[in-house]
């Protein structure tokens, strides 16, 4: 079943012409009227927007601009050339998603602008208005005047209306694997997160932040702010004007001096606002994947969700290690094997193998090209054994890919290494970027990377291979363009708690989340960690939640890949497993229930082919009782619900793995009413049969 | 760690040596002198025993004897030779059972008499006398004016001291398979349970009781009245008197007009009676194996408990057949192997294929010689490649031979049937007898039944094989001697509830079969369904349990082997069925905590090698909150308990499958308020780390 359904309305308004430029003021508001943009040049002739929420300015006068290497830059003295207005409305499918039909509905206008003076240099604003929220890119065309530029510096402002609340991890050019931090605006202070010791490269360079980056207004209007379809340019982190409580783009750049290097005619990505009365409106919003082209792969039939155990977690807490040296090599044939019956027994889709290739010996340090090769098995570990072993036991190999950060090394080996997947019949690969990248002066979140990323991509779609990538660029909704860019890191995941000096992540890390990191896309966190203490391994660390929290991730974090990330031997015995042998992977829709952003949240999600639904809720470290209302439940079903919660004396710390298991049959007149230990959650199968 | 002692103490005594002969008036105790047993002769020359217990008489005068075919009775006119004392304290190793060690320890008393006139015939009475409870048997020594003997009545009385409440079953000759009934003695009414539409043979010919039969006295006291060690005699009922409350040996015989046929010198079973203050007592008593001789099969390393599944409810249901011809054939290559794969995955170490062999077209019926040879597989099952495909998966096929009660047919055939078992490196079958005995004239439960139950037993311990007998001779201990004698029905199982037209087994049924057939020996039950309505197949049947009461049977009910019984989809997607996965199969130690007949019982059992305990505790028609202390738990260690149990809205009819899984840790010191739901109960796992 699939349709597809687009209705373009072009109307070209063509009010108050003045001379040979048109009415400087314009406005155009979303489909439902909720939103409106006010765009308007001032005295100096700078561009400026303004946003209003349901009659109410939620981003005042804000200016837009560039600034050149070795050319003037282009933020006064414009003058409106034409605007031109559009709608367009369709609902397309996703192959994979939080939902199988997406709605995309809105207005655009694009003002074109130009130069009056100096060189008479043309660039358009395009505002799409959707009823959730607004994008807006900048268009420049061929001209005459700029050929190539070197763009050092982007002005666009975002002028907030208050002292907001704000959820934000520091703009970092290197990393995102950040907690996020809860202030006003004013008290933003990125540049004390700037050292931090559990990470490999980090690089904060100004009081910015990283997107999304959510706030909340006293009139309880929730705001976030990111970027979409980041193809050919710079990760965008937002400067923070503590005073003025301005936000202005500031580019990842590099240590050549500039930012983004292009040639006309070239588009920006999209600068998203995201506007919601309801803080899980945020996540049922499909602005930034509206904001992104169609599928461009012929043949998707290899791109599948799946779940997935594998060799990782191990390492993670010590019980063995990525390089052979050591003499606790994890990625043997045999421990391979262990998981792929694992895996088998029960109904995982694949088995990632970290640490199978030689190299890891020498990963970390100064000189790091060559030192994978992507195709070399360490001695140990017999990959056409593994992979036919899984094979016959009808398991998937997820093929591992550290690049160590050494981006040329692993560029010039791409070819080899995709093709070996290829031969093997591998359509799943983790990519990895530990350390500082090499070449020298270049920032993970920089152009030259954002390229990388995307070339890495495309030859992956070519060999039939998904893109799981860890130290990623940050997710701008490119998954509908180029459907195999399956999940990605690009944030605090589980193995933070296996090693990290500052306690791991606190139990609120996941009542963010959602509401911040996950607005951008699918999220590879590696949830469902049962031993919540491991003393065996790592007595000092711990995951900071209960055992029901670790269940609810699976529905609460949305990604088409799912790891069961513990140790096989951790699960075995444990009924709470089965919600996630059970737990969709696929879905037809999505609904926010409830939550409060660093609070709680409650999602449920209906599964594709089955119309199984499944509930998470997690909470912060304070315990809370929650009320679920199934009415989105078919009418007059019985479902068969299987509850795992937490038991009423469970706790994050001093209790994490007391947990109760219901099962009842209900309807949609049905409410549930749970209790969440501190750092508890509850995750919840409904049966359709 | 095997140990073994034993302390023989052979203390003749002789007081008041009178003629020939000893006083009459003979008196022994247990060793803790809770018992006493008291005999004499009385003024006819009649031997007749008293028993006491703390004091008080709970076997009042009840003599004994026997009548012959064709030769006088011998039941008065004795005079006692001699009487013999003797102690015996040992401890012996059991391969697999309720626990690891057994304490025998016991007095014993030996009175020989000889008929004064008549022949001067000679038999004994031996005693042995326990603290938990009594055994006696007759034993004809080889003598001129007896050698072969048939005999046509025992004559062995139990003079009850009140018309106890007593849950019985009714004398059959032919099958256990009654429900249990609760009455006073006096209102036992054997002969109103005589036909039975769901029963394929029943024959009950006088107001008789089976044994296992267990009853209260006025004052708390718990009897329970049965046989052990039956070799080569026929099933002892007992006859009710219910005007003197007197009850008598009646033996199960045959159309020919006797009992037994025997040769001098012969012994009989043990006669045997228990007492206990708690019902639970009664379930921990070893006294029936303490009457048993050791094991006598020199390599028992083939015999090893199990848990198993199988194609057989499905028959039950009606998805599918046993033939063939029915055009939906149960036992196919397929089928099986669906199974196995079932089993592989959730580590069960059987499979059990019904129906796959040639004849079930004609199975019932008069002409059933020669329907079965227990080696033609049916065209679509490949016998060897299922084995084959089963040793490849690491699990066991279970072999089945159904006779249909034509019992000369399969003796005829029992070496090839087991040469084929040890051949495929098969070590279990499960015999079926449904149906009347051919040759006509036999039933089930007489001496040429328990011949060829018995040769079955020992022509598969040469083939290195266990059995599990359906539609059995009942058990009486025999397991001690012969270790593959694994387990057996001889009881409604759960498959009355798939089709009886009586309703099937109603909630009380387990809550009773412990006290009564249970004790015994192993049964297999065949519990754990978990469509408890299965509206699919039979809209008009249902098990009349909770599914927690179905998971608690597996500590309740003993067997060393255990059916998972549903449809493997049917435990799909359930996390209860962890706990059928989980449940220990061969313990170290059993505790009874709390019980009381035919409302409930909880039952704690420890697991060999794991020190895991399981707790399982079934409740009759009526909800109840029990409160399980856990003071048998190692000290100072904790435990991770997962408790299935009763959703506060479960109930056998409304609401079956509501349950409700908790997780936490626990120490001795704890206890566990468990709410039972009507008809429900509670399965806990407790694992030692």
């Amino acid at each position: 079943m699939f349709f597809k359904f687009s209705v373009v309305l072009i109307v070209l308004m063509t009010v108050f012409i003045v001379g040979c430029g048109y009415e400087p003021y314009q406005e155009e508001t979303s489909p439902d009227k909720s939103i409106v943009i006010q765009t308007n040049l001032d005295s100096e002739g700078q561009f400026y927007y303004k946003v209003l929420y349901k009659g109410k300015v939620v981003i005042d006068s804000s200016t837009v601009g560039f600034e050149f290497k070795n050319i003037p830059p282009m933020k006064n003295g414009f003058e409106i050339l034409r605007a031109k207005k559009q709608s367009d409305s369709e609902s397309y499918e996703l192959p994979w998603g939080e939902q199988r039909y997406v709605e995309s509905d809105y207005n655009q206008l694009k003002i074109d602008l130009r130069e009056k003076e100096n060189l008479g240099r043309k660039f358009s604003v395009i505002f799409r208005i959707f009823n959730d929220g607004i994008g807006f890119r900048y268009d420049f065309p061929k001209q005459k005047n700029i050929d190539s530029v070197v763009i050092t510096d982007e002005l666009t402002q975002f002028r907030l209306t208050g002292d907001h609340k704000v959820w934000w991890t520091p703009g970092d050019w290197d990393i995102y694997e950040h907690l996020n931090n809860t202030s006003k605006i004013s008290e933003i202070d990125a540049l004390s997160k700037r050292s931090h010791s559990s990470l490999a490269q980090t690089y904060i360079p100004f009081n910015a932040v990283n997107t999304p980056v959510t706030m909340k207004t006293e009139d309880g209007i929730y705001l976030s702010f990111h970027e979409a379809n980041l193809t050919d340019y710079a990760d965008m982190t937002l400067l923070v004007d503590t005073e003025n409580l301005v936000l202005t783009s500031g580019l990842a750049g590099n240590d050549l001096g500039y930012k983004v290097e292009q040639k006309t005619p070239f588009v920006t990505p999209w600068r998203t606002i995201q506007i919601a009365e309801r803080a899980g409106d945020l996540i049922e919003s499909n602005l930034i994947l509206n904001l992104n082209e169609p599928n461009q792969l012929a043949d998707i039939s290899w791109i599948k969700p799946m779940k997935y155990v594998g060799i990782w977690w191990e390492m993670h807490l010590g019980k063995s290690s990525w390089d052979m040296a050591s003499g606790r090599h994890g990625a043997t044939t045999e421990n391979a094997k262990r998981y792929i019956d694992f895996a088998a027994k029960h109904g995982f889709d694949g088995v990632l193998v970290e640490g199978w290739n030689t190299g890891w010996e020498n990963w970390i340090g100064d000189d790091r090209e060559g030192i994978f090769d992507f195709v070399t098995p360490y001695a140990d570990y017999d990959l056409e054994e593994v992979v036919s072993y899984a094979n016959e036991k009808g398991v998937q190999i997820i093929m591992h890919h550290e690049t160590s950060a050494a981006v040329s090394t692993y560029e010039q080996q791409l070819d080899t290494a995709f093709a070996l997947c290829e031969r093997l019949g591998i359509h799943a690969v983790k990519t990895g970027y530990v350390g500082q990248i090499i070449p020298d002066g270049y920032y993970h979140h920089g152009q030259y990377m954002v390229r990388h990323y995307r070339k890495v991509l495309l030859k992956a779609a070519e060999h039939k291979v998904m893109v799981n990538a860890h130290e990623p660029i940050k997710d701008t909704g490119i998954r509908r363009t180029f459907p195999n860019m399956i999940s990605r890191e690009g944030l605090r995941g589980n193995e933070f708690n296996a090693w990290s000096s500052d306690g791991g992540n606190p139990p609120e890390h996941l009542t963010i989340i959602p509401f911040t990191r996950m607005l951008s896309g699918p999220i590879d966190f590696t949830p469902g960690i049962f031993d919540i203490k491991f003393d065996k391994y790592k007595p000092n660390n711990q995951v900071n939640t209960t055992l029901a929290h670790q269940l609810a991730l699976y529905v609460v974090i949305y990604s088409p890949i799912q790891m069961a990330a513990d140790l096989p031997e951790n699960y075995e015995g444990h009924p709470a497993f089965q919600f996630i042998k059970d737990v969709g992977i696929n879905w037809d829709e999505t609904k926010v229930l409830e939550g409060e952003i660093g609070e709680f949240v409650t999602i449920a999600r209906k599964e594709r082919e089955t119309g199984n639904w499944f509930i998470g809720s997690v909470t912060d470290e304070n315990d809370r009782k929650i009320t679920i209302p199934l009415s989105f439940l078919g009418k007059d079903k019985t479902y068969r619900a299987m509850i795992y919660k937490d038991a009423e004396d469970a706790h994050w710390d001093k209790n994490p793995t007391a947990y109760v298991i219901e099962n009842k049959e209900v309807q949609n007149t049905d409410e549930l009413k749970i209790y969440l230990a501190p750092g508890g959650g509850v995750a919840i199968s409904l049966f359709a049969n």
